[in-house]
């Protein structure tokens, strides 16, 4: 297909790499230019500005920051709006708030154009590897029309229902996934602390009821002492955010999603939002990488 | 081997029938006698008491409900205390806490026999099957003396540390299990809620980070509307409360695991104790079993 590529962060370049493999024709844009030049070395083009890139394109993929940096790529100068056209689909793999979702399609389709949310989990590696779990959002027809879009990046792609359910679901699977890391780190301690090595607890942790990829995430990470995301701490604390935002508008009261929320937050404020998500285990004194029990 | 097996209920049912078959010489005791019977007819004696159980006998297995169970077992009418001889074993399965167990060890070497604690975990289906995994806690040549005990009914046996090491282990296992049920619980709500489908949640889910054994014992219980335990969540209540006990001697502080105890115990005391532990989600309205999203 003929594919426009809008960011390319740690996630979009995998992507991008495995569009252009899969034979699709790409253009990409981003906005710091220097990111664009090795896909024009595997033969992408590489377009001055969203508007230019959407040119021509059937399918145009978005994956930025947050809600503000899709406003941006459709409002901002040079921006999507004003250059779609009928037939075309906006696809966005950003993780931001489902309301805004509904909002940024309404406007996609006044242009003529249609919208999916597709945000996908799996990491850099599953970017990387063309493994990425995807979750979509929008009318069947287009699910259908983009299935070699798809098939390109992803390994598990469930079409979950209508436009902005995609992004509902990703903060299902993040939210879900942050509490359990964090119940994760609070029961280790109790284990190391007690005296018994890690790779005790987790043999047995593994083949029981305890068992998660959150788990398995810490415990690795704890086990190598490794900070570097990964997945940042202020990533996952903006999706905790947005998922207890989409609970408080549907009048959800959620008590343990606050907690952990603000306990992502408190590590955040100590200024490790930058460093991977796992050391949220910082905050439980000789956890994590301070010569506490998970060296012993 | 030769075996004393004291506590036939759901879990002591399974262990022992899978011992019996495994070719040991097996001697049962149960405080309701009639829970005894099915086991002469396959082959296993039946004695009166803990401490006529144990005449004999190389191991002690012991699957009661708590603490207290355990002090009646030692020290109660026909206890083992005074009863046991240099040699034996007693093999505590129950799920109890670390510092009682300590205590316990003691008094049983006082009587010149050796305690290993060996809680289990897979439920009353791995007990039936053999497919538990046990968590030991003991000295190294007591568990290498009991593995054709042990390995009758668990396929995961994993060493973990020191008497009382086990116990932690458990807890630990059963702690983390418990935030991840409530935090599934939580998340599950934001999707069912929303509008989505819960098989279209699971198929994302269960492929990305929000995966865990919790997510997907709650999220059958949810689809089948069923809430016979299973595992009770008075149980589930009780493993929780000793594990903050735990860890309340060690100075640790755990606002995640505190705030999921009380929340189980406040279903407990709604009069679900005996329910399933995944009735902690009728917690949320419409969550479970009362027409809510969940059914759709």
């Amino acid at each position: 297909m003929r594919v426009a590529y809008v960011g390319l962060g740690i996630m979009g370049r995998g992507m991008v790499g495995n569009l252009i493999r899969a034979g699709h024709d790409v253009t990409v844009f981003n906005r710091t230019a220097e990111r664009a030049a090795p896909f024009r070395a595997m033969g992408a083009r590489v377009a001055a500005s969203p508007a230019a890139a959407a040119a021509g394109a059937e399918v145009i993929g978005l994956c930025v920051t947050d809600g503000a940096a899709v406003a941006a790529v459709l409002q901002g100068e040079g921006g999507l709006l004003g250059a779609l056209r009928p037939g075309q689909f906006v696809v966005d793999h950003s993780t931001i708030s489902p309301a805004d979702t509904v909002a940024f399609a309404r406007q996609v389709a006044d242009n003529g154009a249609a919208w999916c949310d597709a945000p996908v989990t799996g990491g850099d590696r599953g970017a990387r590897e063309g493994t990425l779990t995807i979750m979509v959002g929008g009318e069947a027809d287009a699910f259908a029309r983009l299935e070699p879009y798809l098939q390109a990046m992803g390994r598990t792609i469930v079409h979950v229902g209508a436009v902005g359910q995609g992004q509902v679901v990703k903060l299902v699977n993040n939210f879900i996934g942050g509490v359990a890391m964090v119940g994760a780190a609070e029961g280790l301690l109790i284990g190391l602390s007690a005296g018994v090595p890690l790779d005790r607890i987790m043999a047995v942790c593994t083949a029981g009821s305890a068992n998660s990829a959150s788990l398995q995430l810490l415990a690795d990470r704890l086990a190598r002492a490794d900070v570097l995301p990964g997945f940042s701490l202020s990533n996952r604390l903006k999706d905790m955010d947005l998922a207890m935002d989409a609970a408080r508008r549907q009048g959800l009261a959620l008590p343990l999603g606050a907690l952990t929320a603000e306990l992502f937050r408190e590590r955040a404020g100590a200024g490790e939002g930058d460093l991977d998500q796992s050391v949220v285990a910082r905050r439980y004194p000789g956890l994590f990488g301070d010569g506490g029990p998970a060296r012993t």
